[in-house]
């Protein structure tokens, strides 16, 4: 007899990662899903900024994929403060007194995002030998990558103090359009003003792109690790590559198979 | 005709370290204060958790000395997320709008007191050569802990974004009755439970005590040197010590007076 799927929670189920998850490991786990609003989907709806109100969602289950959050590095406070701050305490929380063994967290490049500020638009470039990993001291370029520090904190209490596995995925840029030649969108970050040209954009997305199967593929390795606590970084096999990959290999078996073109 | 003194606002100048900052700075500086409640010293009064009123303090101030929080490890989630977490982004947005030109925040060793799962009790003997300093992974132990790892990366931001000069003091243990010799008192934090005995507790006191008079200095000197951004311990010269104090010495000058004793 096969072993009984696990139980995953997703939170943000309806967001674009959520999308990706519900598209590609339905078939590997008994997926769940909480979402804000009511969706076409079966889903416990509930506002993650409200603990009694998600609580019910993590009976039962085995481990929680958590994207839910303000995903624009724009975001103002005033979003950041229920939707990612308040929001990442609750999930965290709501794990812990469900007996969850388990949280994969969606942290963010933007964790580090200031040291782009030294670095672009060079670091960009196909040559340029300089890699951050996952031991640089964090340095968010926005409120935003202030609320991903924040969550990978938290998450590293709740590991260290409650047992619960945390696997922190710094990712790169997943979009709906899966499209690795795009521009990036992310000129009107006060901290990414260097993104100055249309050029320098369509570098940046080469270089961070993560495919929307690999992401699927990085949060599943990350389920399904043996490990009690991590941070990695998330992109495809780019030919262009400032953040490290090496331990996402290493410590998940991560093997992504797409890459952007050069 | 000498220099007119700096106008330095101290947020939480009734507290603990605020009293330091006034025993012993009061020369050196023109000193206004903050406090949660009317004082019986000349104070602006308001909340941190509110934004509107507490802007009218950061007036004219060329600096914030930012130490209003609630200071204990064991705090739980429903005051750390007002008074630490709303509190702080809003002392940073405040100097911001005020046009202030430097925060020194009073961080804490909490913000990476999980290491001391690993080390305790053997970490706090007066021969281990275990030292953790500011490029270390954070590691909070605790919500407190959380708060200050999220202070932090906060700073990191408003120093990259706004050009305002940041310090983070990662301080020990700084007490009201400035003695050394008693035994700490963190034995309820969970992640501290390695402090069993009076005796570790006395051991680790020794290690992490910052004299009032050094704690006072060493805010002296992050008010006054010529630096941006940094993150710093803070502890007297104590012969047991497993923080690095190098990094203060070198980018702050601080000099400690002060040391526990064996």
């Amino acid at each position: 007899m096969a072993e009984p799927k696990r139980r995953v929670l997703v939170t943000g189920a309806e967001g674009t990662i959520g999308t990706a998850v519900r598209e590609h490991l339905a078939d590997r786990y008994e997926l769940r899903a909480l979402t804000k609003e009511p969706a076409d989907f079966p889903s416990h709806a509930a506002d993650i900024a409200d603990l009694e109100a998600i609580l019910p969602a993590f009976a039962g289950v085995d481990a929680v994929v958590h994207l839910a959050a303000s995903p624009a590095v724009e975001t103002p406070w005033e979003e950041i403060l229920p939707n990612n701050l308040v929001g990442t305490y609750n999930v965290f929380e709501a794990a812990r007194r469900a007996g969850v063994g388990r949280v994969v967290f969606a942290s963010s490049n933007h964790a580090i995002g200031g040291y782009e500020l030294d670095g672009a638009p060079g670091l960009y470039a196909l040559d340029d030998p300089r890699v951050y990993d996952h031991t640089v001291v964090v340095r968010p370029d926005s409120l935003y990558g202030v609320s991903k520090v924040y969550g990978e904190a938290l998450g590293r209490l709740y590991a260290d103090r409650d047992g619960i596995a945390v696997v922190c995925l710094r990712i790169g840029a997943v979009r709906a359009g899966d499209d690795p030649t795009a521009p990036e969108v992310l000129a009107s970050s006060p901290a990414l003003l260097n993104l100055a040209t249309e050029e320098v954009r369509r570098q940046r997305m080469r270089a961070v792109w993560l495919s929307r199967r690999d992401c699927a593929e990085l949060i599943g390795r990350a389920l399904d690790a043996d490990i009690r606590w991590a941070v990695v970084y998330g992109i495809s096999n780019n030919p262009r590559q400032f953040w490290d990959l090496s331990h996402a290999r290493e410590v998940l078996g991560y093997e992504p198979r797409d890459a952007a073109p050069v």
